[in-house]
């Protein structure tokens, strides 16, 4: 290994995975390993951009806690969050698109009852949510779980703003036997990425803009299906054609429409105009 | 953007990077973007393996501190680090090689006068390391600098073990006019990189041992040539063929000699027999 030079010092460190390694480690480590090389070779990477990647990288160590996680951020920002999603649904064109989950997710929502109520304090548009939960080949399943979260009026999540109680606009509840689900809640709001960590300064530095387009999160699952975890957009959002993480999906965007139906007003406890929502979700079998 | 497949993401992801931006920085984001997302699609990476890659980069940053770098452990043990020092060594076959820095290094060892000893208390095999440091054409370079450091016998720099000196086997010396130079040290040691952190796992997951060969390192300085860093190991190390950062070239292996010649033992205060180290630097050209 001594007389290694810039043509075999790939050859020499994949060399060194033993043949015990688990086999998916070797290929993962032996991916990375050329990548990283083949990186460092077509970039003709000096000593001193080194340093100040190495310096990056500690400066998002320090930034990273477990509510705020900057190495995701960078995984997202730099489209590789959606791109493992993206993988993960190859051939799968049936089942609903996923999305990116987003840093803002809890477990342990508070349960409503299906077509409860997430707006109450909330500031905003009313917005009606419903639709059904089916097979990739349109049966509806019973009895699927909605796991609920977007921001507020003012762009915030629950867990970024001590003026918001920790449930706000969070909810899990499950869909009826015939898979339908409906709740209310009002319209999400476009906002940033955190941009006072080093992914701030990334997109500072590639001159792009650190917004995402409004969004409702959804985390769905029912007994005998894969979880699908995606995120619905307003298709007029300003953003929608320019999201920071490359999260939305032609078949994600979809219409908030002003609905003025006093029979669902009075049944839901809504003034009218509203917004309304449809949207099926459709999951994959196990 | 909304519409955007795995054959399409990376495109629209590199397709954000300002035409302001600065076309370096543009350059290498572009190369760091193209080569993460075909490392994901070439190896079929699932959302797990992207968590566990999550988690991994967390524990990084939590184990790095400014005085032990993980990240640069990490870029060290998969030959980044190497790969960087041989690119920015193109064309450059009449200098004295370089290797890796590593992250023992203190600014501001004491001066010791060209002839002088780093043996003091230390245990181990008294050695004499002398030589020429000349350009790459081999003229003398008159009054070069010489910073030198090196591991205790135990295998610990001073800076990882309470036991030693803080200056303990460091020292700065400054070569003649004729660019000759010589010290009395001991024979350094093999030892292991650190292992407790997710470098340490990594390794093991690969099956591999973490054991360098030993070496002393040179940081060698002059007006008007470039600064050369770099190490020199004992030809007959148990792991000179398999150091676990591939830091070793074929022309910073050196045969440390048995020594018998009493004239020199004089001369140096050491003991017959002792070991000698003859290397002459060759400093590029600024």
């Amino acid at each position: 290994m001594r007389n290694v030079t810039e043509d075999t010092l790939t050859k020499a460190v994949l060399d060194t995975i033993s043949d015990d390694a688990d086999p998916r480690f070797r290929e993962i480590m032996t991916g990375l390993i050329k990548h990283l090389h083949e990186f460092a070779i077509e970039t003709n990477l000096s000593k001193e951009e080194w340093l100040g990647a190495i310096e990056f990288l500690y400066q998002t160590g320090k930034k990273t806690t477990r509510n705020r996680n900057e190495f995701i951020l960078l995984s997202d920002t730099l489209g590789l969050s959606s791109m493992v999603d993206m993988i993960s649904s190859r051939g799968d064109d049936d089942a609903t698109a996923v999305s990116v989950l987003g840093p803002f997710y809890i477990e342990g929502a508070p349960f409503i009852k299906n077509g409860g109520d997430l707006i109450k304090n909330n500031a905003g548009q009313p917005t009606l949510v419903k639709g059904c939960v089916t097979s990739t080949t349109g049966e509806p399943i019973s009895n699927a779980l909605l796991d609920v979260w977007q921001n507020a009026e003012n762009g915030k999540y629950s867990n970024e703003d001590p003026d918001q109680d920790d449930d706000n606009l969070r909810a899990r509840l499950n869909a009826d036997d015939d898979g339908s689900y409906s709740f209310t809640t009002i319209r999400p709001s476009p906002y940033t990425v955190p941009e006072d960590g080093p992914a701030g300064v990334m997109l500072e530095a590639m001159g792009r803009h650190p917004w995402r387009p409004a969004h409702i999160h959804f985390k769905v699952s029912a007994e005998g299906y894969q979880d699908l975890i995606t995120e619905i957009y307003p298709e007029d959002d300003e953003y929608i054609d320019a999201d920071a993480v490359f999260g939305v999906r032609d078949s994600l965007a979809v219409e908030f429409k002003a609905t003025t139906s006093e029979a669902e007003a009075t049944r839901y406890g809504l003034k009218s105009p509203f917004l309304t929502v449809e949207y099926d979700f459709r999951l994959r079998p196990l």
